[in-house]
């Protein structure tokens, strides 16, 4: 029976995998995949090696997560040296418990491989550190999308106190989440951005406000992450002398 | 006049840092580094660079940074690649906005490389997803230390709000973390876990509850994670029927 390993795969970039990605990566019998993985990064696989593509690049259904699992048991059954190649890190917003579960539940053994996840690669295109002395103790990343039969868990509740927010698959509800943060007492004029591809070529990035985040959000692709709090200040400040100088 | 990488050494296994850290490490003029970045990183470095230990374990000095970045300004006018090496990720405790500030101010080239940062070490290490479906759906990585001239940040509020919380350089302060905790709401026999020096071969990690995280803080050196969450339940409860047997 072989060993699985679940790795991130990182923001993008095909060089922000991590050395210990790269070189399993490079041993694999097997490498499951998803969308988000760059073709760059399979290349990155032995010729012979098994490629499978798994999971779509958004709402992917349940069902699907229970067809990865199984694809992975199997994959263990015939192969040394598994990998699992994930967008990011595994741990965040990555669904690996679910993947983690089966294996065990299989008696395969597995181990984790951090990705860096696409705030970090967010917070690296921006040059805005996402903590900062005397701004920013904290920072939360969220996601204000519910899957299939879950409650409405209460996300604007752990953004509000923050001091800096990430939030994760959001740009489609922009003016949902605008909406709901104000109702609930936080500053129109917070700064925000929104940026889509960190770490690639065709990145896209916005600076703006709480307020106008629904204005704007068509400026960058999706999915993207949107950002909020004081540590943006400068640039979302530098944004809007330009946006008035223009007379907008 | 040089070009400044900032760059994440990762959590502390030397093949941790991502293959665009590791290239530019090796084509460094200079090297400025933490005193958290493990020796093998340093041997990637090209064999005649200038290497230069900066900052303190812990407990630096503001001065401490001023030094730092005199050190990188001056570091830029004499090479043409210099890395400022930090340990997990730059944008994250890492103190990046005060270089990035006087690399600006000194109108000097930078780039910021991610790391991964030890909360996505810890959650590897721990098999354990910091984000979990119906669990889960946000996490924030907070520090409750409080610097030099700053006022107490409202720490205890973005855990409280947080499904998952990370708690950063915090273990030397898990009897008031724990007391701050409960006395705001928090359930005693929320899971938590201690961990330190994920991704090291030192790694030692402690499933406990956020009451007894005094007890068994001791049981893991220092500097240590602290995380808290429902995220960590099964682990908790294992530890738990493992204490009850051996009657303690």
């Amino acid at each position: 029976m072989g060993k699985v390993y679940l790795i991130g795969a990182g923001p993008g970039a095909a060089d922000l995998i991590t050395l210990r990605g790269a070189r399993l990566l490079a041993l694999a019998d097997a490498v499951l995949y998803d969308a988000l993985v760059q073709p760059e990064l399979l290349e990155m696989a032995k010729p012979n090696a098994q490629m499978i593509a798994v999971g779509k690049r958004c709402r992917e259904l349940s069902t699907d997560q229970r067809f990865i699992n199984r694809a992975l048991v199997e994959a263990a059954h015939r192969h040394a040296v598994v990998v699992r190649l994930k967008g990011g890190d595994p741990m965040i917003f990555g669904r690996a418990q679910e993947e983690i579960a089966a294996l065990q539940a299989a008696g395969i053994e597995y181990e984790i491989v951090p990705g860096i996840t696409s705030a970090l690669a967010a917070a690296a295109e921006l040059g805005v550190s996402l903590t900062r002395r005397g701004v920013s103790r904290n920072v939360v990343f969220v996601t204000p999308r519910v899957g299939e039969n879950e409650s409405a868990s209460d996300w604007a509740q752990s953004v509000l106190a923050a001091d800096t927010a990430v939030l994760y698959m959001a740009s489609g509800q922009a003016a949902e989440i605008s909406a709901a943060l104000m109702q609930r007492g936080m500053n129109g004029s917070t700064p925000a951005a929104i940026i889509s591809n960190a770490s690639k070529p065709d990145m896209q990035k916005v600076y703006t406000t709480l307020a106008q985040l629904p204005d704007v959000v068509n400026q960058v692709g999706a999915p993207a992450l949107i950002l909020l709090g004081d540590v943006l200040h400068q640039q979302a400040q530098k944004r809007e002398l330009v946006r008035q100088a223009a007379g907008l």
